[in-house]
């Protein structure tokens, strides 16, 4: 098992040791010419100017007449001037003014007097309601610089200063090699051990937003001759190189020997995370770097690097992501090793903009899905306390951020599917709801982090749902707890229950999948463990915490566990057994506040009607209270 | 001469009105299904769930050895524990967990104890290091709801959900037909009267970025059977149909009665200016609109109506763009007549963000190249004081505008200039440089409106160039004059000097095109008049004022008037005769706290290069001093 070196540069030397090198090698953009009809997001090589002015001649702004202005000289509401038929000419908008007319007067202002004569009542002065000669764009003037995107305003401009054709960046084609025994082309029923590759099309579709054309590579085995044969191949159609996984020192990772035989690597890792096991190198003059197989590194390595290769390529500055100021909501700790990139989901609640740390798997996609922003933690920062102000990177347009209803707290699918209700319906903002129990939504709404979210707390002591925690929690009275649904809860175990359990307390004998702490479910199994007189102890895998009723489910489908606590539904969509233990009341604790937002009604709306209502029954165990 | 009427709605009740028809006659997009591969930056049409877990199995997250956690119990540095070949099983990340084990040790944890057997310090709690079965993504999780624009993370989770085909909207296709008798395709070479067709190109580009796409039919005639012919060819083939110009009440303006022949016209003319004319109407169930002719009017009906039509078809919020706050730099009036659009550029200059308002001709398109934002004037607003906090919409990226040198004042082709070599430097900001002239530029780095700006304003007591003015309007000395470069002032006059000018005072004779006031040339004309005992009366032309070297170039080659003070590089240009005046020295004023901002260093790098120098060379008529 070899393990070879890698060394962990900081990010900006290692940016800049590949810049330089890149630089030396002469890599750089080629030009194309294409017609300005159809360069709109291509990027100029050189400076346009205007080849003609624009207008090109006098021409008139209005619909009217064009005569000369020294013949209406005089005219008054008491002197009017009578205009000859020699003396004016007809001009639409547009119209060129003949020799000898330098004004014209609108139709409104025109009076007809007979035998094709206009009477004015004010007289015209030089160049009025004229489009002189270059109003718009002067011959020669600089229309845009190199290096400008050419947006459609500008596009527009270039065709108004006679340029039909233009000479822009070639968009820079990047070659995607995926690799690895394990990887396989998308599908819906991968085998055990099959890796579905998705990271090409991620980059893709961040290659389209950098300017570049991705160009696919067939999937290569782990042999190192087939991965190099795949890089010439590469090198010799693409401008950029991306080899797919195999950048770490795990005994199949090959990328960075064979940049070392065809070229140089210049980095291999980075004192980033996620991200650390990249490869910055260069063959043939052109840049190869190997990305790490996990999707979230990948993306940051995308972001950070390959961003900048494109834009060395068109010559223009590195990508710049928009920034805001947010509170972070929960503390971060921080390695001294590393600069971390946390994602982010962020809101906006009573003015104040808050950042929510989201899951830090480099594993987890859906991590990438949900965040709205980067929090980047500086490499010498040990970690930020929660209630400090921080930057972030965002990901997402601020707009769509500030029109977020957001929604903290106990997990039901019930809220996905009130919001995707509510796309259907045109509603003009979106739901972000995020699983932190039914705890963390009475401190989430307290603490004003969340509009509302959904709790069922059982009182163990009254038996009575949510409204003791409430007056605990929240004394003051700011929050309410708003009708949800009834929901039965019971255990989850393998379809025709194999262990036979009947009870709470058969749990005892097999493996079980808990839920987090805070969890609503998680409090009615301490509940009801007590109430069976059970140790948590005895509980084989009652550390190991979930925070989805699904993930539970699937974890007991996947035979990783044999019973977990959890609702209906859950079970009913994995075909797991289902031992009915309770009913529960399931509310949605709202700030006051927000009670009369129209995000609030309508999501309440959705709840409420008969449409809905059927779809609660589709997904099984749930009743109206 | 027919003139019709126009309503003037205002823009929502227009909106609300077009709205509600068209979702009365089902005007809604359809689906199709597309590989997930190739749908980044489409929208979903239904809510799209998870068909299998990610990961689908139990993976190892790291290289190392597969093991059961028990096997490992008591492990530590005082009592290691060695495992035997049958213990363990190789595993590297994405591998599978071998049926019997339920964790993973680092290969950096694991000491070499020969005969393949393996010494561990620490023990391995159950499920470290291994990926757990839907650990990123359970079945039936909803991975995203209706409407969701997907992103390339998106994309990723959906792949990695099992999903490989996804239902999303059809993109809706835009028919534009551009019709007009002075209408010519792109040119270098128009005749006069000839107008080039430049709008369907920027209407193609601004749709692109709706996500919509366009068919742009051939230019019609302004005969009403062609269009008509036209429209319905459009309806056939289109979601969507543009009439380009011909929208307003002139003679030729056939649109609206098109429309309501074969439909329905809800609204024609819409309180908003620019954008005025616009008719909206519908047939077949498909939004028709006649779009204004004038550029920036078009624009503005493009972001207020067309992609309000093309979200209606996606089922989404209409379009946002974010907005900031910004301190006007200048008095707006405005009417109440009308909602306004006026284009701002914008300039953050020591931390205060300043919205400059740009041209408000509607024909002016270079307005909207320039423009950094839109300030949106409410109907029921007179107008808005200079320093006034106003909001913006962004029409650039505000990180581009936060990275911006602000050169305002006197025009010279060489800021452009300038501004494209820093750009071909690859330096890391833009430049925006606007032509207020010299005083401007006082004015405007003496109220923190600018980084610096060109001046060259003679004291015509003493002779001396600009130290005069900055003392005296700026006596605080917090900005000084940078040395730029000498340039010789002179008439410009038609080539063969056809009217025999020699002098200043032979202007008397001739048509004279003047600088505006506050311009350095400006003022130069008016202590040549002096000097040769003119009265400005006597000029003919005196209060004809340009803001630009290039445009009095360009009035004088146009046959507008036949003299104009102006720079000799100006006159090269347009191939005019020159008659020396003067030379002046033309410096730039910067704030002194930004003497050594990396944007001004870099600015005068580029001057005071070689190649610079030989490009005014090229330009003619600069000195080095």
């Amino acid at each position: 098992m070899k393990h070879s070196y890698l060394n962990n540069l900081p990010l900006d030397e290692a940016i800049r040791r590949y810049e330089t090198h890149l630089k030396a090698v002469g890599f750089a953009g080629s030009a194309e010419t294409v017609r300005v009809t159809d360069a709109c997001g291509r990027i100029l090589k050189s400076a346009a100017y205007a080849q003609i002015c624009a207008p090109h001649y006098n021409a008139s702004a209005m619909d009217g007449v064009a005569v000369q202005a020294a013949r209406t000289f005089g005219a008054s509401e008491r002197t009017p001037v009578t205009l000859l038929p020699s003396d004016y000419t007809v001009v639409d908008t547009g119209d060129p003014i003949p020799e000898g007319c330098d004004a014209v007067i609108m139709v409104e202002d025109l009076i007809e007097a007979g035998d094709d004569r206009l009477q004015i009542l004010s007289a015209a002065y030089p160049w009025q309601n004229v489009r002189q000669v270059g109003e718009d764009l002067c011959m020669g003037d600089m229309i845009a610089p190199s290096g400008t995107l050419l947006t459609p305003a500008l596009c527009g401009a270039l065709l108004a200063g006679g340029i039909t054709e233009i000479e822009v960046y070639k968009q820079p084609t990047v070659g995607v090699i995926p690799t690895g025994d394990e990887i396989v082309a998308p599908t819906s029923n991968p085998g055990k051990g099959e890796i579905i590759e998705f990271n090409s099309t991620v980059f893709k579709g961040m290659l389209a937003g950098y300017g570049a054309q991705t160009k696919v590579y067939p999937i290569t085995r782990d042999k190192k001759e087939e991965i190099r044969a795949a890089v010439e191949t590469a090198l010799r159609d693409c401008d950029i190189v991306l080899v797919s996984a195999g950048s770490s020192a795990g005994r199949d990772d090959y990328t960075s020997e064979i940049i070392d035989a065809l070229g140089t690597v210049l980095v291999h890792g980075i004192a980033i995370k996620p991200g650390k096991p990249a490869v910055l190198g260069e063959a043939c003059g052109k840049p190869v770097v190997g990305m790490p197989g996990y999707p979230v590194s990948a993306i940051v390595i995308m972001e950070e690097i390959v961003s900048r290769l494109v834009a060395m390529y068109f010559g223009v500055p590195a990508l710049r992501r928009e920034t805001v100021r947010a509170t972070l909501t929960k503390k971060i700790v921080s390695s001294l090793k590393y600069t971390e990139y946390v994602r982010v989901s962020l809101g906006r609640i009573g003015g104040r903009l808050s950042a929510a740390p989201l899951s830090r798997g480099a594993g987890v996609i859906t991590s990438f899905t949900k965040a709205d922003g980067l929090l980047v933690v500086a490499q010498n920062c040990e970690g930020i306390e929660a209630g400090e102000e921080v930057e972030i990177r965002l990901q997402r347009p601020l707009s769509e951020i500030e029109n977020t209803l957001i929604v903290t707290g106990s997990h039901d699918p019930l809220i996905d599917e009130a919001a995707d209700f509510l796309a259907r319906r045109g509603a003009p903002f979106r739901v972000c709801s995020t699983h932190v129990g039914s705890m963390g939504a009475i401190y989430a709404v307290r603490d004003g982090l969340a509009h509302m979210g959904g709790i069922h707390l059982l009182d163990t002591e009254t038996g009575e749902y949510n409204r003791p925690y409430i007056e605990k929690y929240i004394p003051d009275g700011h929050a309410v707890a708003v009708k949800g649904v009834g929901r039965t809860q019971g255990l989850m175990v393998q379809k025709g229950n194999p262990h036979g359990i009947q009870t709470f307390a058969d749990l005892r004998r097999v493996r079980y999948v808990n839920r987090q702490r805070g969890a609503g479910t998680r409090i009615l199994c301490d509940y009801l463990l007590k109430q069976n007189g059970i140790a948590p102890d005895e509980i084989d895998g009652y550390r190991n915490e979930e925070f989805t009723h699904t993930a539970v489910a699937a974890l007991i489908a996947a035979g990783n566990a044999d019973a977990g606590l959890g609702i209906y539904s859950a079970a009913k969509m994995y075909d797991l057994d289902f031992i009915p233990i309770c009913k529960e009341t399931y509310e949605f604790l709202v700030d006051k506040q927000y009670l009369d937002d129209p995000m609030i009604q309508a999501f309440f709306d959705v709840l409420r009607s008969a449409e809905f209502q059927a779809r609660l029954q589709e997904l099984g165990g749930y009743t109206e209270d």
